[in-house]
């Protein structure tokens, strides 16, 4: 960080991609999660939780699950980062995402949101539009109609899975970008739409990502799981949340990959799964440098 | 479709199943599942929540979860169909049984009823025969001790697995293929009891199959996966639907026997567990077909 | 057991621990285990459920997972034993671990209690202790950091991981064994610490035990999996709880060595945490004999 600093300093004309890439950005921020180990508390869905775990553990960080009001505060408290995920929200894990948000803000931790089936229902919707409203986010996650319900207010989707006339395509992706930095703008926080392209914006740069492969929606959580990968990431690199969510959505992606490489015959969904996993687990900071794909817009 | 309708015309003399074989129903029940993708609406546990999502990925489909009496009836409106698993039932998610069950109902879409450990207590029992008297299921699936709680509207079982002295076997299976008839006909759907042998009637007609291994007994969450499939196969297949859910046990015991056939030295019941979706995963209706060892009676 | 008595009787001046190894004391608590299949009633966090439900049938027993307070007496009643496990505690789940708990003790069922995190929140660590003070449990398993916070009565942990500080070491080792001791003299009931070294007594005597891997470290649920075996274990060796809960310490241990050696290439934790539950599942008397590492103290 201080020579990224040091060569802005030095070449204030020389575009900051470059210099990231000449210091190794993605490398470094992987392995400060490695490095540092940081624990992530998690208030999430019951149907992909334990990936969610084993995901946090597979990259160097340590996970907390905690859903009850009488304790989130406290969780929280002893946790680097929060990653709120609305996947079964219900009436009492309802109250805990604004307690234990506001209690991560009142820290200065890192609070991640993922608006699961936003759009899909009232409650939903209502309840990821208030967490916007009274929680400063790090970073919000979602697939492009979750993300455009955030930025209506209001919309309607179908279930948990993006709308297909809503995907970010080459087609639309001009349009698609200049959406997410807008949202990103207006939300004051780092936006990450995922799906066959991601997009990761602070509002004035957007990471265009073209890792990943389409068999990944054959399982059920990996947006879960990246979005717990992202809040171990921006944890670890507290002062490059921009670099270090997109260096997040690149290892999910390359993970995409690489598990899909190493699956044998015979082999599916729930193989596939594991392999994504465990390609995290087995990854180190040049195989991401090396294998991530990505423009800056 | 048309052309069972028009055999059935041509010649009432010939029995369904040779006109069924004909034209490759099962083949067929599979193929509309992929081509189809209905969203499932899961009121499920927390046990085996994760394997029914990924099953219904693995089988072409698309699964939502979702359980609090907030949302379940907007949720279940934009899904094709509905499963209902009372596996941890609790005061929160039973309400959203009964408000998702009457929505469906109300917009005609596809109910199944897994009463998982109905017998095991006075909750578990009273809670499936209400629902039962209180919503119009489309198929009831389960062991032969649940179903038979169902049937005398009460009883005891050890659990959540079938009490050997109820098991469905050679030599109870004429006993057995009545007491199913009889209550798929008192119940006024479809009923599938699974074990060694699976039964699957509406009321007339009863189809006995013997796909399956032993070891799947060893795993948890074949069953409520199997209720999961079902439900994809009716919604996919809604003018068929006693076909359709046999073709859906058919899949699930072929996909047992298929992926036995694929274990590696060393492996036990979770990478069984595996094996057994992604088989599901990489079933197509060719292999359905020629795979599933049924008759009718 | 009758031998037991007989040599004990015959040679009082022999040392428990070489009649153990004579009479395979190992071989036989796992046979016990496949041989009479327990039921076991689980109230247990949602992350690690599914793992812990399949660990149970793959080292023979059988799972039943219930928490709502209307159902857990009578669910409980029809099981062999309990295990409470306070991972993801809430409202509706803590009645439920007291009237279950309250019951078993009623009906002389084993009793286990895993304070997941106690020392975390105020939440766990008075649950945890209220617990303990209001049912009579036969073991409680938990990491070093969470014992301690229970013997103290209070508190703070980082997570649900052990503290370093706190970590067994053969440095510690004599430190530990006297603590582990006392507490379970205290107590009065089994006390099982578990990490690099674990420690299981009765309050007389400690089972040293050498078994396992730390990448066992870098996956979730090892840990709640544990306590779920020892309650299994114990359940179908009820005469001889101290050495049933070393065996499945060992058993599990043997079982993360047993599949770090069975893995393959690109494979991570994910793949580690299915071969640890499948070495279970394929893990024979003489095998647990002859690999289990202890020492009594």
């Amino acid at each position: 960080m201080l020579l990224l600093a040091y060569m802005h300093f030095c070449f204030p004309q020389l575009p900051r991609k470059f210099i990231r890439e000449e210091i190794n950005m993605m490398k470094e921020c992987l392995e400060n999660v490695r490095g540092k180990k940081p624990l992530i508390h998690n208030i999430t869905n019951y149907v992909t939780v334990n990936d969610v775990a084993n995901v946090l553990l597979a990259c160097g960080a340590s996970p907390i699950m905690s859903d009850d009001p009488d304790e989130v505060e406290e969780i929280t408290s002893i946790c680097g980062g929060l990653a709120i995920n609305i996947g079964t929200l219900n009436k009492n894990t309802i109250p805990s995402m604004f307690l234990a948000g506001k209690m991560s803000n009142k820290l200065r931790h890192k609070v991640l949101l993922d608006p699961v089936g936003a759009g899909a229902s009232r409650l939903r919707t209502d309840t990821a539009v208030k967490l916007m409203n009274e929680i400063k986010f790090n970073v919000i996650r979602g697939n492009i109609s979750e993300v455009k319900t955030l930025a209506l207010g209001s919309g309607s989707t179908k279930g948990v899975d993006a709308d297909v006339a809503d995907a970010v395509t080459e087609d639309s992706l001009d349009d698609a970008v200049r959406f997410v930095k807008e949202f990103a703008k207006k939300a004051g926080c780092i936006v990450a739409v995922t799906g066959a392209i991601d997009l990761v914006s602070d509002g004035d740069e957007c990471y265009v990502i073209r890792n990943g492969r389409p068999e990944m929606g054959r399982i059920t959580g990996t947006g879960c799981q990246l979005s717990a990968l992202i809040t171990a990431y921006i944890v670890a690199n507290p002062d490059n949340e921009l670099e270090a969510t997109a260096a997040a959505v690149c290892a999910m992606g390359l993970a995409g990959e690489i598990g899909w490489k190493n699956m044998q015959p015979n082999e599916g969904n729930t193989a596939y799964r594991n392999r994504i996993i465990d390609a995290i687990y087995n990854m180190d900071g040049k195989t991401l440098e090396e294998g991530a794909k990505y423009e800056i817009r």
